[in-house]
């Protein structure tokens, strides 16, 4: 297929070269070109505007926020002004339920097709095409799109016709993981302060209850307080609760343990941690028990990541 | 071995059955004596009194809660005046972090033996020899004991020389299990009031990031709203989180989510829900959300459930 | 003064009035046409259009939210295209921090000056010209409204000349009102189930420590579960909650009490409460208890109170 | 009248006297009998041993917790051994709703009468016979105490026959000035960040909304982080509000806001702030925004105060 690439931070840009291997035609445009480089090595056509992005069967958008989605589509040079009649707008990216209801209408208006189509799975995942990906938009749409799909990931899951109920799904996804973190950090603080050897804890976690990648992965990094570089970044742990509290407010939905880990978020950026990984959140666990190697630096200008990497 | 085993609920009736089947000798003893009809069959010696079932080289407790442990040990006819010297007290029972303490300071002075070994699973797996058992205490008491183990769990985990620690791994366990239901709550009130399907979207959920049972049992109960018969039961529960966060007041550590799943689960029981599962706080987010189908029986007596089964 | 009053809810007209007894020029704008009679009976001008509002040295907007705030100002027809050089705005509504900075800007670049001074006050304190004034913006603009700010309350504070700071000020003290109905909600929950008379737990606490009317007003209307007819309506509660944790957000402040008024705030809407007053999230705390006449109505549609009242 | 008074910290010494001054015979017990020389020169007579301070027709206690009061009643020269038939022992301490309910069975199965009379108030308003004092207990024993209440206090209220609703009311009127420390803490932490003067905005607050000495003096510690010398140690604030979640768990009414506060005097403790006032948990909110001159001490052995000292 003649496909549309924007938006080439980590997890595009190894998207992108899946696609160029399984042997569609890909167009690719990010903000700052040096990062096509690699991908016209492999065999991208590389675009100067979106709107030269725009001219296949398919756009995919993979990019870090709203705003940044805002943007690319509703700029006078962006996808809903460039692409042709009855073309798909694949979004990928993590986005609000809100936007994504604006974009399915908006693109229905203009006779273009939408599907929201967002993904699980770090980095890694997506260089081995290992990606999970939840779609939801017009059967029809998802069904032609079916090979891009295979090229990415492991497994698609269609979720209806409706586009926002799979970002609405992505965004739960990632409470759901933010919530094991906070848990994590809690036990894990517990029985540190206890004098138990938090590795041998997690040992048994891992190998009984929660024998499952991700509860190894961020109980690793929480034993280990690895938290730079980020895999995800506190920040944009940040915006996927806060846009999971905004949909759930416009359902009227209480959901306690965002509203902590909305908070928890929060506090760490005050404290100058803009910089870690999400499931730095651990160490405020850790310093509010008072345990001594816990304490965060101070607070500082603290560069806020700004790559999209999916969790 | 010779073996005295006190507690005959779901899970102690089903590990006494799998060291008689080991070939050890084993006599039972249970406060209501008709429990031990079944185990009896199967050639256990059934005791009348307490001191009669602590005559061997260990005596196993697996019991509902600290007063039954406490009672039991500490009884003008209990473990702590019958066993032998050197006899080893083995408490697979959920208890305190500081009942466990006092277990070990008594035995000790007794000039018997004390291991706390709590388990992970629930009657199935107990059945099943599957249990996961959490071991701590003297190295050379649990060797001793190894056989006992081997015939009841799949695996051992051992966690140094102080028993309560093992204690607090369980809690601990427990703890985090807890969140798992409330966070799973939280998120299927969500999609759920959104109109997505919740089968499909936990399938999402155990097919990709959190494809593990635990995930999928408790999910599932919570989208087919099947509490009852409860596995574990919500006043059991509250126990768990009760004595962990008892376990971290001693400690000085916060647990706000720990906090949050108590006040779940008070209110769960002051709305009538004493004889449902645990799980039946996820009932707690759909009915703050209005879901109509979430509403709990008005409070009325409520019949709590008494027998123990480890989740 | 020669003055433009926009916004006739029972605040809004309340303060024209008093506007006229002190002597100034009043035109009144509001939306619908019909609440400006009783009005014009004691000497305003009625205008119908916003711009003939906007003649004066001041215009003062006193409006439900953001959105009718925003309306009034920038629309083509507005307060910025219509007010003369030097003019004054004075906000008095109940607005985000974020649309007061918008609005100082705006003013700033087209020549007119920019007060925020919300109130503090119930309909009854604006009726009796009693109301708190919390003014911030340029100094001498706030000293040459003087006599209009006499007019309407009994005190002005003075917060400097960065119009927002009124406005967090106002929020935040909001806020606070919310965080003592909700802990007198879970104090009075705990005392009536007890079974003490909640009267009599009220009679000591504001004849003690909380004597001052806030405390005995909301206290009252807890007690006696008169949450209808709204003084100030739960979804206007919501919404200044929402400001406030917006402000927070923006200042990386996580403020956990503001985050469980939030969730309490959407359980009362999403279970039928739209209609209450906001002190009726107390009846969850009730209802949490299994309090049997704390029993909320089914969810519903719930008309949600539109009129701006001050609390 | 005569009357034993065991407990001389800073409340009970100044109670004492007031009762000397208004002319009662008082003996006089502390477990440290220094504390007693003030006492005696002006007339109270020293009893070196709990027993020869129970003669008399009232025997007062004014102790810092439910063991100091459980020793002093149940030992064997204790309260309960020592008191003669109809006597009353009144217990003003801070105490729980369990040992209260104990106190009256045993007093009562001893033929004494029992009154639970705990105080709001500082030291200064002790010393100044302004207490509030809230009694409940047997009318007729109340009234035969009417003038030492009188002497001690300038108001009581009483609660009825049964004793633990005093110590209720007393456990959850604490409850609800640690939420507005609390929530004065969020408040003062959003709007220091945001630049405005603290002490303006208290002001604003306590001469509008919040127009009592409560908030004056809360917020005004706070301000001016003034946490030492601790007028009421925040190991005691942990104890209340711990006596007042016991309290609501057996009555299972959920309390969140004291499930935060909880939470808050844990970390607060951990963090080394064992001597500080508990007004000082307002520090947290401050040093979670990232606020510099917030950041508390790292955690050491910090002296845990130990002299009851009523809020």
């Amino acid at each position: 297929m003649k496909v549309g690439f924007i938006g080439l931070g980590r997890m595009g840009t190894a998207m992108a070269a899946n696609l160029l291997k399984a042997g569609h035609a890909i167009t690719v445009y990010n903000r700052s070109p040096d990062k096509a480089r690699g991908l016209a090595e492999l065999g991208a056509q590389v675009a100067t505007r979106v709107s030269d992005a725009c001219r296949g069967e398919a756009i995919i958008t993979m990019l870090a926020n709203d705003e940044a989605v805002h943007s690319v589509v509703f700029d006078d040079d962006g996808v809903l002004a460039s692409a042709a009649d009855g073309a798909v707008h694949i979004s990928m990216s993590t986005i609000s339920v809100a936007l994504s209801s604006k974009l399915a209408s908006a693109h229905a208006k203009a006779r273009q097709r939408f599907i929201a189509a967002p993904v699980f799975g770090r980095p890694q995942a997506a260089a081995e095409a290992q990606l999970f990906i939840v779609a939801a938009g017009a059967k029809s749409a998802v069904d032609d799109c079916a090979r891009l799909f295979d090229a990415i990931g492991q497994k698609l899951f269609y979720l209806g016709a409706d586009p926002p109920a799979a970002n609405l799904v992505k965004l739960s996804g990632n409470f759901l993981i933010a919530s094991v973190i906070e848990s994590l950090g809690e036990a894990i603080a517990l029985i540190g302060k206890a004098g138990i050897d938090p590795r041998a804890y997690l040992d048994v976690l891992t190998s009984t209850l929660f024998n499952v990648p991700l509860y190894k992965i961020y109980g690793g990094l929480i034993v280990d307080r690895k938290f730079e570089p980020a895999g995800f970044a506190a920040p944009l742990g940040l915006k996927d609760i806060r846009l999971t509290l905004a949909a759930a407010e416009q359902l009227q939905v209480a959901m306690p343990v965002a509203s902590l880990l909305r908070d928890r978020f929060l506090t760490l950026l005050a404290r100058g941690g803009a910089a870690q990984d999400w499931s730095a959140i651990a160490r405020l666990s850790a310093g509010d028990a008072g345990l001594p190697d816990a304490v965060l630096p101070d607070a500082g200008p603290g560069g806020a990541a700004t790559e999209h990497r999916s969790p």
